[in-house]
């Protein structure tokens, strides 16, 4: 039913017919047995439609706003409508007067009423659909769907990322073991950090102190030649990947990255309108010679390639470093799990190697501490530190500042260091762990490529299997094997399973690689 | 000089001569003075290019390690030259020979040097740059800095973001008061989030106590309709509009954005490929009849209009919602600093107003809590949240997930609501303060429009003075006004300063109202 005032200013009521509002005049004041006046009238009229219950979890004010505006959006409070004062509405309604006031208020300030000093709230014209005709809008949902971008379309077909849904499954690649994470201390810098930040401070979007503390770790540990101004805090490694690619790539820009290599930075890179090519490996890292063409932009990972463990040694380094100014192109240096090394000292980043070809370094403490902390980082060259914050702002890539100065303490104090050469030790342990475990399950179906550092191994497996095939079929069993075949951007035939074994105990190991060893053999 | 190995095997020296290296041969070997065997020879000979200070911050192993380094890159010591064993080089150097063989070790597994069971390391053949002939890489730095993407040479002359370096300046706009902030209440809530972050959760980008805590929020208070998984949390609004647009955008498409409007929005939409067409606005909002082509998508701020504050009417909502589902356009519904509204209660959002057109809602923290926080959402239709946490995945948009169960502590406890309900009388006040400080200090120059809501108001210029000069001479003197030309995305001659009153207590506005006030007669 629709309550409404017809062109001649009675008093009436429609009835909704098929969808249809059919209009039925009842002019209710000539009706001698009535003493009411309109206002009144409309108040019981009202009353009938708008049921409030006081035992709901909604207080009657919120209630009574609600329903009147679905009174007037829906069409049945029609436009124009005059709405009873709100001493006969409450009256009507038995709820306190103010109550009907602030309804009317609030609706009023929406622009769903109109109201002026000593009369009545009257429903604003065009505050409700046609209620004559109600417009039904279909949505066609498949048209809704494929009217995303092609960019966001494509993405269903990408083998990036790999989504897995839950808590971590044993294997799953690049997560630290945040059961080893001094949770306690770390909570108390950010007590610390959040409780400083009354103090009223500029308004970067890195915090200073975390570039400082950041700075001087790098140069001391990494070998890393920069200024604090040049690093740019961003929430994530991948975030940072996107960062780079977006101010140095154009659309058609030919990129090259490892093959295998990292598939967030092919994402990446392509998305910001890079031509990527997949540059094949040697025992060395990147085969410079694979390919004829010239690159704008070089993304490797020289500390570990991934997925693959190798280090780049330095004669391929420096190789790779004249290339690249030679034809005037710009490297992505990954150093993503380089904190973890077994063998030696970690080896020093390209990016301090020297020579003035541009490096953009890229980092993250997503490894180094925990996977929830998403905090990553770039360095970028000094002359480009401009054009760098404008972009991070463009594309908001900001990190939390109470997050950022408490990591900064935590650096500081050396917590930092003493948590990452623990889970070096361990990891280590660990990864010895999965190499013996896998010789004692899966004998020689697998051929191990022993990573000297990092949280990860490639175990390569012959032609007896397709390496997706076995991937889904392991993570049916609850272990999580990343086909190397999921990592490749050049032909070949490689097969391989990509294991993490830093998040893993050694119950944990053990009992992964047991299943592993039911399915590969 | 250069050390090094001639062809036959002989021992000598070579010499920098411009750059060249001249080779002397010099068999010391030969020369009867000499008891010394090769490797101690080389070990005198290296002990003089290697200068190791015991007073030094850094250990005598990281010292010798990066000298040797040095010594190897530059090419003076050359490739396929032996070193001394680390006996000899330890007794001519004066250190203890495990610091020789440590350094000598993290050379080898840095690729410097090859090292074989029993015989002394030799210098790895394309560790070192060509000794020869030293290979000058010369990097024209005007090259490297116009080979960023046209995207990037474009922020250069964006008039979004306005950047002020340092601490924040009187009426600098999108501010919240910080300084009024529980940050111990605060600081308690991320130290409980951070302790009990040990426990292993799902590896999502979204906290599921967040999603949950805001969606009852946001449903009890602006009328959203969500499930919780439609949200998604990402490090800042302006990274929401980002995401948005690279999901709904294709290169090409039509956008349309009120005009005068948001710079980040414009942005946004424009970096994801769109064509960015302002609509002008009328009293209530987007002037939908203005432009006859067709828009993919619509970019509104419905609750307080940035800049001008106006709310839009629910007639002229309505009308959006139905043009919208008509053409088939999505709305992005920025909901920017709604949670402050001073005449009523606050309205309900587009996107709960209960239609199909398809909304996408952003929301933001830092306008509520404070700006460091670097915590945004976005709410999607159900349909694409799939490909909104890929997207989200691929950009790296998340936000530390302790920070985010920190929040959902915060609004569940009621911090959240107490301290929007307190800030909501504070800015009122303020709001009133800086129209009556305004009113005495500038007459009749500037014509304010009244907002209902947020925390900054916009005051219009006659035709007396460009706002673009005005506000450069207000930024000498200590005051932030941005112009309302730099928001204005269509043709007109409107001039204007918009200014932030929220972070700013009594004391702050008069000073700066006294100062704005010189300046503007």
């Amino acid at each position: 039913m629709v309550i409404g005032l017809d062109a001649s200013g009675n008093f009436g009521f429609w009835k909704h017919i098929d969808g249809y509002c059919l209009r039925h005049h009842l002019d209710l004041t000539k009706d001698p047995n009535l003493k009411k006046s309109q206002s009144q009238l409309m108040g019981d009229l009202l009353s009938g439609l708008i049921k409030l219950s006081p035992d709901s979890d909604e207080t009657l004010l919120r209630q009574l706003t609600q329903q009147l505006r679905s009174l007037i959006t829906s069409g049945r409070l029609a436009p124009a409508q005059r709405l009873p004062s709100s001493r006969d509405l409450a009256q009507s309604l038995s709820v306190g007067r103010n109550t009907v006031s602030f309804a009317i208020e609030q609706l009023a300030a929406e622009g769903y009423l109109t109201t002026s000093p000593g009369r009545r709230a009257v429903v604003s014209i065009g505050a409700s659909l046609d209620a004559r005709k109600p417009q039904r809008i279909k949505t066609d949902q498949r048209t809704v769907e494929l009217r995303v971008s092609p960019w966001a379309r494509s993405l269903h077909n990408a083998s990036w990322p790999p989504i897995y849904r839950g808590r971590p499954r044993a294997f799953q690649p690049g997560l630290a073991d945040e059961r080893e994470f001094p949770h306690d201390i770390w909570a108390r810098c950010l007590r610390r950090a959040a409780r400083s930040a009354r103090v009223r401070g500029d308004s970067s979007h890195n915090s200073a102190a975390l570039r400082k503390a950041l700075q001087q770790h790098l140069a001391e540990h990494r070998g890393v030649k920069a200024t604090p101004d040049q690093i740019m805090i961003v929430p994530s490694a991948q975030a940072g990947i996107a960062l780079i690619a977006k101010v140095m790539i154009g659309t058609g820009d030919l990129a090259w990255i490892e093959s295998p290599g990292y598939g967030g930075a092919f994402a990446a890179l392509q998305s910001a309108g890079a031509i990527v090519a997949g540059v094949p490996l040697d025992e060395f890292g990147m085969a410079l010679g694979e390919r004829k063409d010239i690159p704008r932009l070089i993304f490797v990972t020289p500390s570990h390639q991934y997925p693959t463990g190798r280090l780049m040694p330095a004669g391929r380094r420096l190789e790779l470093l004249r290339f690249a100014a030679s034809v005037g192109a710009s490297i992505v240096e990954d150093d993503y799990d380089s904190e973890f090394h077994y063998e030696a000292r970690p080896v020093s980043a390209l990016q301090g190697m020297g020579l003035s070809t541009t490096v953009l370094y890229v980092g993250t403490f997503s490894k180094s501490m925990f996977a929830d902390i998403r905090i990553g980082y770039i360095i970028v060259p000094e002359r480009l530190i401009e054009i760098f914050e404008l972009a991070q702002r463009h594309m908001g890539l900001s990190a939390a500042i109470p997050m950022q100065d408490a990591l900064a303490e935590f650096i500081r104090n050396g917590m930092y260091l003493a948590h990452v050469r623990k889970m070096t030790r361990l990891y280590k342990e660990r990864r010895d762990q999965l190499l013996k475990a896998l010789a004692s399950e899966t004998g020689d179906r697998l051929s191990i490529e022993i990573p000297a550092g990092g949280m990860q191994l490639l175990a390569r497996c012959g032609a007896f299997a397709r390496d997706d095939q076995l991937s889904a079929r392991l993570l049916e069993a609850g272990v999580v094997a990343r086909p190397l075949s999921s990592m490749v951007f050049h032909k070949t035939k490689a097969q391989g399973l990509f294991l993490g074994f830093a998040a893993w105990n050694d119950v944990e190991i053990e009992r992964a690689a047991r299943i592993l060893g039911r399915i590969v053999r």
